[in-house]
């Protein structure tokens, strides 16, 4: 008698799903529903960065999750997260491979008016590329953006990195100063040339230090309701490094004075409940710098539960 | 003139109690009091895990500990812990091994009426034979578990594991449904028709999202109140990954969206106050994976924290 | 324009053809060539050990070479490997995942006379089943067994283990002692008792001494001499920890005193010259403990080095 | 064309200020600010700790972080801090180490009226020294020590350690006990005799426990209160294992149990608008064995914090 | 009395120099000795590297050795090593960043005849450019290459890398096939498309299999008379990689069946021998997976091993 | 029943004798055997250093061997070695310290005429106070010394350290010149001012490229020769980082071009033939840094098969 099983399969239980049997791969059709879509590429970084291997570690990290939520009682075996697999990127050339992101990213929401991307990185740098085609495919759109630095340095330097998206999006108008919300710009970690810009810019910045004196729960509120007058789009672009290092040790910028975990979960839940939140983008996690995968995981957790509050 | 010391004796301060101090090797009298009992068993474990290297663990960081608090001015020498040693687990006979767990722990129950078992695993599958073994023992018995899953999986697809303890238990009714509290349950770790086992067969489950929503002191009164109605003991099953990874990184399924341990040790503080509680597990500590041993050195906090409530 | 690649796929040279790509997804076909087949059991150690990870660290560590020799410039291309996948173990009873082991593997070789089994432990009681398999469904067969250690413990004290393959197949006479040979033997990691027992039963038992004495060449060629007079076959057990630590440091009982790396391979070049080769199994390598895989990246360069050799 | 840098320059943006850039090397004058003091010593510690290497990694960590703050919009490049370097240890014999601390200190301090010195341990057996040149030379002073330990062992089991340096404070008379405030003194890492040494001495003691039952804005300010009434100086002497091991897991006594890094930071916080504060050391962060240098980054981002809030 | 240091001199001994003391930072002069060049560049790497940290590890790891060599009584005191510092890398753009190596190497070659340059990489992307500028502001040069790769991958599938760096020379016409010898090419690492290409090219190659075979003696005398015979100049370009994993474990190629330290050691002591020998650059180590700084340890012992053979 | 074992035992093979039972512990008699005596000082160590942890490890390493040697079918189990436990060391004292090293050591030997100490450091300062010692307890002694470093550091820089115990010998006319032989001495790791101390103080020393250029067979036997015409005893006094850094990677100075284990073990073995070998120490093994043990697992190794030898 033959027992055999797919390489590395080492035990299943037949009364569970686990989260990463929600990934179909994508056969070309279209796509009325989640859709994921890893770009690996960290050589924008400016620091060291082994963030091309969350994709990886993501899915991975999807493993280890059930699809089953037990407060709700909400079971995610009746989504579908379309895996279209990883965006290919050039083995050096920065710029073409950012060309690649806006190209694939642009055509797969054109031609997919549902499709609700969720964006797994890579460094911050890929939300450039992200966040100009999801404009562009879909009309005005805000932008939350989770993240301790506020990711507007001068392109002199250093060129296009994970420490110039912003800046980029705002200076070719991909995006306006006062539909972006960027929330936990923590201190000692960004210079006042850059939140000098911001704020001329009319970005809404919003400090860690405001966010611990008002609580996560009014800081949201507000930017909501500003939001759902303005906007027909919202889009988060979630820096791991947003959190305290405690709790996201695998960021390559991890520092103290950040979030707790629970706080950004509170955060997502609250925009989850808007209509118009329709994208998002996971970014800076190394794996090669975590510790038993925890910011792996976190992240995983995040998109999970982002998919139950959407069900409720 | 001779200068020689135990080996490995590097410094000792005449003033200082270690609390592994409180340990006393099992001379085979009968015992009063606190009895340690180690069993070392992962084999059982569905992923892989070196929890049965938690005892030894556990004994060392007692020695980080020592045996005073601080406000309570508590000083825990009055107590004594008999040091039973480990349970012999067979090298690869899991059967065998559980057999060995529950009748070494019945005979020593049974022959030492006062006896307040402190069972260090191994994996969560100890707490099968171990409560089985306590109930036999002792008589009606409640069991409080700390867990992020339920661990009911079906006997099926690999027999008898760290998933299935409370399955064991109730299917060969050693514990009715509505003696068992399940306090931490999380969210995408567990499976629908699991949740649905627990809920069928009566046993009391409390998320974690209702922890975070209600406060850990409402859910453990409501619990103890009910409790002390109807049982005649009560028994703690600890499994650490009831912990947000953050605290217990050193779980073989550490994970995000779990308690604090100041949480944790308030639920124990209230449950310490309880005259049914009599006999406690903590399981699922991997050293090996461990970081700088925080997660042994917790759960000796742990033990020591309920010690000293317990005199107060 | 879309630019999409398979998850995990960063970079791809035309011209470059993986290791891993010889290898072959079984269809249910008639197999006349080399096939893999993993065995992920390491509950069967006694001492902790992460080697049921091994078959799927050794498939990545493929990925990490390419087909090609330069010196004879042999292409493996030529060859095909089928990937039987992994044989389904049990969660926790290894009586029955030995029969899995041993009715799988007979079936395999019974049903394709030509197959070539390429057997990736697991620990290395995993060659208990796997030998005895061979023996029934090919005849006559010599063993070289590469080790430290003897692995002839006594069946009481721990039941079967990764410490007594060798001696259940002499006891359950599946194979005679004079058609063991056991190379690489070292000092203080076997007892009197069991260096009695293998001499009692007609075993040769070359010790590490001793090789390094006479050298390997004249070891192997003595060996390969006698074996081509007796047997219809000749089948080599790999224990990877007859390595010296400084090469193979992944391996639980990594030691002192052992074979270099080039010494090995020359060992295998001179019994891939043999016409009865027909078999191997490689064993006892931890990726949990490795550093950089170096262990499971060596014990992939050995197979391509077998391959290569026998095309030569 | 000649693309040269300063070695280990990875990159440069011109409108960001490194707060590693407002440390310039001491030439031997006068200094009216803030001096950074490195105190190499560790060969004091009980267990073995590698903290003397903690002066340069709090120095590199500051090269992690920039000089502003975003929701004051205060930036420090108005501040100065003088780097004196480290102070030179004997290789092995630590009296002749401490003389030369409080020798140094002593005279900076007295020729310096003005300098705020932020003295880098070691381990906290340089508060002993410290402590006593900075009331030699000033005057008055308290103390608040953050610790979890009292750090008062008799002196006859080990000579002068990381344990003793206030219990040699009190004896030799350099600070009366109640100048002295201890603050986070957790239960099981003291011992009854100390803390009743302690209280004998009038030593203001307050534990974890009641720091978490009243909060930390209540205990400082009655510390404050009490502290303005007599003395002339207030110094703070901050042993890093006051806080909880999930935020500070460098510490050689790392344990659970301890303080947020919130909390710690809101006692500074509070510490910074008194204007007799005048001294700081941070001890007890061991770089050897953190993780990602979270604990020095978390030392670095204290001092930027007080400096911040002194300035607001 | 004050006691000062430079921050993070522990310790030192006034008979002992240490061999970073030979670096002199470059002040702008004309330089007729040795000169330390910083590359850190690997961006260009295939795999993911931090071997742009390794002039930085280099610099540090000279600081481990002294100038003295026991046997021969050479004390390196006599020469002087230029610091040039490092090679401004653009952050993003790597053809920008090789042009800067090449134009910075060429003038400084150009304006110093007598400057023998000491280059260490990055990755092997960076010998294209350097060997470029040598052959250029030189004339005349043979290069040989220690390497377990041949690294002629084509252009197209991902530009200018660490695996192209002898296509591009070779293409461009920097350097002729019969000018360029390779030692150390492994089996299973390379393709039989590269390896027909070099053999196309005239290029002499050495594989490993032949340097074991023949020994390492027979190979460089081989070599070196050849050279000798028709090049004006000899470049070593020496990738660690051709190193055996268990002495280079820091390589991100680390992998089995390399020379041992003790070969390589030989054969550059045979090169030191040949007059031509006039610069050398050493790639391929990426201190952040290294073990104990094994690999950088090495490769500054491989430089101080020149050096003094060079002067006897 | 009941099934207990002592704590940590997880399994017992009963035809297996450990190493480690060995070790009787030392009960005030006699002794006219082997005697284990661990001395834990590092605080002598200039470089940061953890050996004091070495003879707790070294123990450890002893329980993962067996007594028998499988060519020579000596069985250590005839042997005994008393283990005296450690010298207690003073927390910070240095200089007392090596005052207990002495005077236990002399106390031992001298009412102890047969015994034959084998002292397992601490870092290499304590075989100053041991050979004096053994010097003055068992008269005219012969040291050979395996080590990289000459160990005649100047005492002013640092006191006595690590890298002063053969200075003080000499100086203190413990030891003649030529009574000592340093073999192994390494490149770039002494400076010239000691190597022409050692020659000018009449020190026999054999550089490690003099090893290889002759053999360490010929190296041995014109040392054993000298020593027996002249000496009374001989002590080996080893420090692990003779050893290439690829064998210990555990030693705080290790580093690449020294001996492989194979060379040591060889030496060792002629030393076990001489009569006049009757003591030895090793020295310099840092568990702290060491990778799975393998320098603690060599140098038990090395201990049994001297025991070995010196049977056969
Ligand atoms: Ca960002
Ligand atoms: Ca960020
Ligand atoms: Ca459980
Ligand atoms: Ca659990
Ligand atoms: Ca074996
Ligand atoms: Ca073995
Ligand atoms: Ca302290
Ligand atoms: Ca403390
Ligand atoms: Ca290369
Ligand atoms: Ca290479
Ligand atoms: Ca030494
Ligand atoms: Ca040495």
């Amino acid at each position: 008698m033959i027992h055999l099983t797919q390489p590395g399969t080492l035990f299943q239980d037949q009364y569970v799903t686990r989260a990463s049997e929600l990934l179909q791969k994508w056969q070309g059709e279209g796509v009325h529903s989640y859709g994921l879509i890893g770009v690996p590429l960290a050589k924008t970084s400016i620091s060291h960065s082994g963030a091309h291997l969350a994709p990886a570690a993501f899915r991975q990290s999807l493993s280890g999750f059930t699809t089953y939520a037990t407060e709700s009682g909400c079971d995610l075996q009746r989504e579908r997260i379309i895996d279209f697999g990883d965006i290919a990127m050039h083995a050096t050339d920065v710029i073409e491979s950012h060309k690649r992101i806006k190209d694939t990213l642009y055509e797969l929401l054109q031609k997919n008016e549902k499709l609700f991307p969720i964006i797994i990185g890579g460094d911050h740098s890929v939300s450039y590329p992200a966040i100009a085609a999801f404009q562009q495919a879909r009309g005005k759109t805000a932008v939350i953006q989770f993240d301790a630095h506020c990711d507007v340095r001068n392109l002199h330097d250093g060129g296009v990195t994970n420490g110039t998206p912003f800046r980029k999006l705002l200076e070719e108008k991909h995006i306006e100063g006062d539909y972006l919300y960027q929330v936990g710009i923590r201190n000692f970690v960004n210079s006042e040339a850059y939140i000098h810009y911001v704020k001329q810019a009319g970005v809404r910045m919003v400090t860690m230090e405001h966010v611990t004196a008002v609580g996560i729960q009014n800081v949201m509120q507000n930017i909501l309701h500003e939001v759902e007058q303005k906007a027909d789009h919202l889009y988060v672009s979630l820096d791991m490094d947003v959190l305290d290092q405690a709790y996201a040790p695998g960021c390559p910028a991890a520092a103290p004075g950040g979030m707790s975990s629970s706080v950004l979960i509170e955060a997502l839940s609250l925009i989850t409940r808007s209509p118009l939140f329709s994208g998002i983008d996971l970014v800076e996690v190394d794996p090669t710098v975590d510790f038993r995968s925890m910011t792996s995981k976190l992240s995983a957790y995040m998109v999970l539960s982002v998919l139950e509050k959407r069900i409720r």
